[in-house]
């Protein structure tokens, strides 16, 4: 077990109703002033903006809304808020609704205190020594950004998406009410759940060394969002169904799951340029090029594929050739994805074939332009990604 | 999956050497003059006390010290570390060692800032509502309280042993190195392993309906703690077990093993008074009690303990009569007490037969006097507690 350390102080409250907590929650945090950030019309329709902002007026918090968030938040609306925030004396922001929402949250959180500009935080250029606190109330399982480190923004101009870690991005708690998650469209449940599962693959496909407390605990969290996600699928409003998946995909990202590993993340920084060129749902991206990627890399390490084959889809060991344990492994994972209504290529992700021309401007764009190889299970330059975006047409 | 909350804020740093950043910390924290609370002679011959201090000097912290902590830690000597630490101006503690040191460094934590008699918290006659920051050095894979939000401690008069939880007991952050754990006495080694399993299996026995994440993570802890344990018992400089035990001891008492779970408790507060009795340590006490709290309650819920054995001990389960795979899980367990020399009943505990009189003391202490009653998977009056103390013999 490698050296770690493992900070996760998001407080979490979890259950049915919990959303109501939210003005006792902000009152206990000491937030006086909040920003209620939050995405398209679903917040308001289903009642749930409602909802908050009577709880925060009875607990006599003043309030400012901000609405707009969409998959791939954007940065204008970061700089929006911030500016929102500063105007206001805004000293809480609350981020309402799916990853997008709650990521931008963050950004605005980190940005009202920064005095240069926060979009050089996220190309590592500065680092950032204070944020207002934030929390949130999360509607889908699916980014685990309710109590991670991190946030994901792109910003229009070049359509470059960024990713940024700090203790900064921890919230200070996330209200996790399973019943919210009952009017989500079909596609959405079946993006969050191949996000969930590439949070955990991510971290666990890697060279580390023997790490079992991690590897098991990872492959707990990938069987339990399988068995339980084609539930959710079917039965959409199946409570004990929504609370696996969804407390299943708050632990893929606090990175419990990652623990004495260096993890891999390659597919997620693959798709993350797809997502940032062709505006795509993240985990639709994440499955359409995961087989490419997948059959790319397992045999520099077949075993470590075998083992999943074994620990997560209950195959038998092919002790002779273990190599046919780990195809198979990549096979039934596909299949799922595929069973639940994900794209597992990228012409099927787009409805068209990429052109060689965008494949060589995604490529170079995620090795941050010559500046970065890519993964841990196989190293990656630019010539073997472009040969992953190829191979998943 | 019931509604839980879940706080664990405690920053894990783990590794080897990692106890040289306790001053670098400490300074992060906010630490400027701390107290050093640690229990006998190890901390000292073994070289840590003084790694302690000169990293504390290095980073500018002033420091007192209190020795002489305890198994089954007292209340005196919490008394003692709450005066010197407001006659000297403390403002950070540090527990170093094993338990005891880190629960009694927690109580003065909270003891110096509150205006009455610390006791009175552990007998829940009042609450506190403020600590002095506290973090620890462990030197033990036991109790978990490197990260909990439980201490507990032990009055002289009386013999009254008492836990008290709250967020004020979480320690702002842990350093965890196994090697640390390298020069231990089997006896603790196998004490720690016990303990580690009995805060994962106190949670887990309950009725709680479906709970599969918290319920598949509590068997990892499990089977991975029983594996490793063994390792560690045979080559105790072995770091990949002593890593994976470690890591356990922490994942089986920060609540991850009990979200959603009403738990069931009843073996820790019958070794409680054992161990306020007779001053045994908490691991062995624990084993010595459970094949009887075990064989008493089974047959109120023979398939969670049939799971218990297929999960965890790997046994075929019998479709016919699960009662069946439930005896023998139960019977794995307690062998594999035994193979790591620890006690299966209190006559090995103590050396002799307890008496019908203590028993009824023990009895009655732990319904805290008639004013509660024990359990989940069976609720427990005084009269099933004298039971289980009676067949334990």
């Amino acid at each position: 077990m490698n050296h770690f350390s493992f900070y996760s102080p998001t407080k979490v409250i979890f259950g049915k109703g919990v959303a109501d907590q939210i003005g006792t929650e902000t009152k206990a945090w000491g937030g006086t002033k909040v920003l209620i950030h939050y995405g398209g019309g679903s917040v308001v329709r289903s009642g749930l903006l409602d909802r908050v902002k009577k709880s925060l007026d009875e607990s006599g918090i003043a309030h400012v809304e901000l609405g707009g968030a969409v998959p791939n938040p954007r940065l204008g609306l970061v700089y929006e808020g911030i500016d929102l925030c500063r105007k206001e004396g805004v000293d809480f922001i609350l981020g309402i609704g799916g990853g997008s929402a709650i990521d931008s949250a963050k950004a605005i959180a980190i940005g009202v205190p920064f005095e240069g500009d926060v979009w050089d935080i996220y190309l590592n250029k500065v680092k950032e020594t204070d944020a207002l606190p934030h929390a949130n109330i999360i509607t889908l399982a699916a980014t685990g950004t309710e109590t991670s480190s991190s946030s994901v923004i792109t910003n229009e101009e070049g359509w470059l998406k960024r990713g940024h870690n700090s203790p900064f991005n921890r919230p200070r708690f996330t209200l996790m009410d399973p019943e919210l998650l009952y009017t989500l469209p079909p596609y959405q449940t079946a993006c969050g759940i191949v996000d969930i599962m590439m949070h955990t693959m991510d971290r666990y496909f890697s060279h580390g060394g023997t790490n079992e407390v991690t590897d098991r605990i990872a492959e707990v969290i990938l069987r339990t969002t399988i068995q339980y996600g084609k539930i959710c699928m079917e039965d959409p409003e199946n409570y004990e169904a929504r609370s696996e998946v969804m407390w299943a995909g708050s632990l893929s990202h606090n990175h419990l799951t990652g623990l004495g590993l260096p993890g891999d993340w390659a597919p997620h920084q693959i798709e993350h340029e797809l997502g940032g060129m062709f505006d795509v749902a993240h985990g639709a991206g994440l499955s359409a090029i995961w087989n490419s990627w997948a059959s790319y890399v397992y045999d520099a390490d077949p075993m470590r594929f075998a083992r999943f084959g074994v620990n997560v889809w209950g195959l038998d060991m092919n002790w002779q050739d273990p190599s046919v344990t780990a195809r198979e492994a990549i096979r039934c994972t596909v299949d799922f994805f595929h069973s639940i209504g994900m794209p597992v290529t990228t012409t099927e992700l787009l409805g068209r074939e990429t052109t060689e021309e965008e494949m060589q401007e995604l490529a170079v764009k995620s090795t941050y332009f010559g500046a970065r190889k890519l993964g841990n299970m196989k190293v990656l330059e630019e010539k073997d990604i472009l040969e992953i975006y190829r191979n998943a047409r």
